[in-house]
């Protein structure tokens, strides 16, 4: 039996996964050639069908609780996802993480091969960017132009792509070849620039796109941080308890990797009561909306408590 | 012996080095965490220290033709480069074209390792939409936003990123393995997918960064697609008739791929003619600035007849 919140991330994950067919689609936008079917499918092989959708949806409940405007969250949803997934597919290649299985399914260098995962990968950035400049989006440029900012840092060298760089150095990729005894401060900040960064734009960017102000901006970012941690604390809790077939990907990659998580370090009584910490945080943080942030809390709840 | 024009073309790349070097310095800038090390020096091994900065050059050129304005053309030429520099780095792979030399120097791949060279493409092209997003680049969001748009339909799956798709397979890399023989058409659509829409991306930007309006932003992206074919034709020219060591990359490559040009299918001479009427249509479209289009009209006339 689902919860009302898996109901309301499942009817969430549909309206997005029919926009992103849409976004994916092969014909020739305005100002641009059609683009080749090749790259287009293996785009679409590595968006559509799968993932709970979690960025996308983070991003529409911070819009609904601004409320509304004359953006299109549903467009931002799409531009994150972009984002995300094209991390996904750069993330699997060979000389990465070598994967063979990503929610469920073969990676995209494994269905297709290894030059189109890379191509597919840097459209679905550029797309995330073409998506968020187009003023069907929202018809305000400041707005426009402040989640390009939002999705820029969060992704770029200081944020996601800067984590990936640090994580593979961890696994003792360069140097010596053993890898790093990382402590605990550094963990963090490894974590909170690889998947951190994009979760807080995710939240910060509905915000953005339902008009949301200064301060309520910085208070998503906040929230955002709460669950992006929380988030790769109940990662690295599935990595050591959970197995490959209910979580969908390869499980106790971390320790193969000798990769050192907040749960090898603090152990997982101290992982689990500090998500109970993360989650009652989130309340804290969302009190100001009242009952209207019912949703974020069990948003934050969900992902603390979730099992693949 | 330089030309007026190479001076100017060598002053601006000047310029355009020094404000890449502050650009990719290792500092945090505001909204991210420091950037990792390696991949600070790979991003700067990628774009620092080489080129001849056309692009760059171009979105200057473009910039002064229309005047001044508020904004600062020379961000904007840095954030091209930077997208320039990220489709050198991917495409130099060894699942893409594979290459060892660029620029003379060793290939960013070659220099660090695979996984280092596919992220700093990646910040690279994070980075290009950062810059342009910064309200430095131009005071007006409106202005930025547009500047988004055209360097996100360039260089998407519907520009750059699709061009390269469509090489790739023209190479015979999918399928038989056999090289496609590609018509007058294909080919012209796959360069100017390829190569052709981040030239036309520099000029129009440049246009928009000094305020130019949409008359003049359509004439320089005429202008800009004149520019794009007269460098794709004096490159595949360069392909036959140069040596590496004066070019700087490997030549003679698009005959051992068995990949069609429009100098293999056309000849030497067709294309000769093609460049000396492609420099005179420049000449004609900039005609309404009268001598003040006298540098991009050098520009057309360097790039057609450009010997490395």
């Amino acid at each position: 039996m689902t919860s009302r919140f898996e109901d309301h991330l499942s009817a969430l994950a549909d309206a997005v996964e029919a926009r992103l067919a849409v976004v994916l689609a092969d014909a020739a936008g305005p100002g641009e050639s059609r683009r080749p079917d090749r790259l287009t499918a293996a785009m679409r092989h590595a968006v559509l069908g799968g993932g709970k959708r979690l960025r996308p949806f983070l991003v529409a409940a911070t819009a609904e609780l601004h409320g509304g405007g004359d953006g299109d969250p549903l467009a931002v949803a799409a531009a994150v996802e972009c984002l995300h997934c094209y991390s996904l597919v750069h993330d699997d290649l060979p000389s990465m993480d070598d994967d063979d299985l990503r929610r469920g399914r073969p990676t995209v260098h494994r269905a297709f091969d290894e030059a189109t995962a890379i191509l597919a990968g840097d459209g679905l950035q550029t797309l995330a960017f073409d998506l968020l400049a187009d003023p069907a989006t929202h018809p305000d440029a400041a707005v426009r132009i402040a989640l390009v900012a939002d999705l820029a840092k969060a992704s770029g060298p200081g944020g996601m792509v800067g984590g990936q760089m640090l994580d593979l150095s961890a696994e003792g990729r360069f140097g010596d070849g053993r890898p790093a005894a990382l402590g605990d401060g550094e963990i963090r900040r490894l974590q909170a620039m690889k998947t951190g960064a994009l979760i807080r734009a995710a939240c910060t960017m509905g915000a953005r796109v339902a008009g949301a102000g200064p301060a309520e901006v910085a208070r998503m970012a906040r929230y955002g941080d709460i669950v992006g941690l929380a988030f790769q604390l109940a990662d690295d809790l599935l990595d050591v308890t959970g197995d490959a077939a209910t979580v969908g990907k390869a499980t106790a990659k971390d320790a193969a990797a000798g990769k050192g998580t907040l749960v090898s370090l603090n152990g997982i009584a101290a992982v689990r009561a500090e998500l109970d910490a993360l989650v009652a945080e989130a309340g804290t943080v969302l009190a100001p909306y009242g009952a209207r942030a019912e949703t974020l809390i069990a948003a934050a709840r969900f992902v603390a408590d979730r099992e693949r």
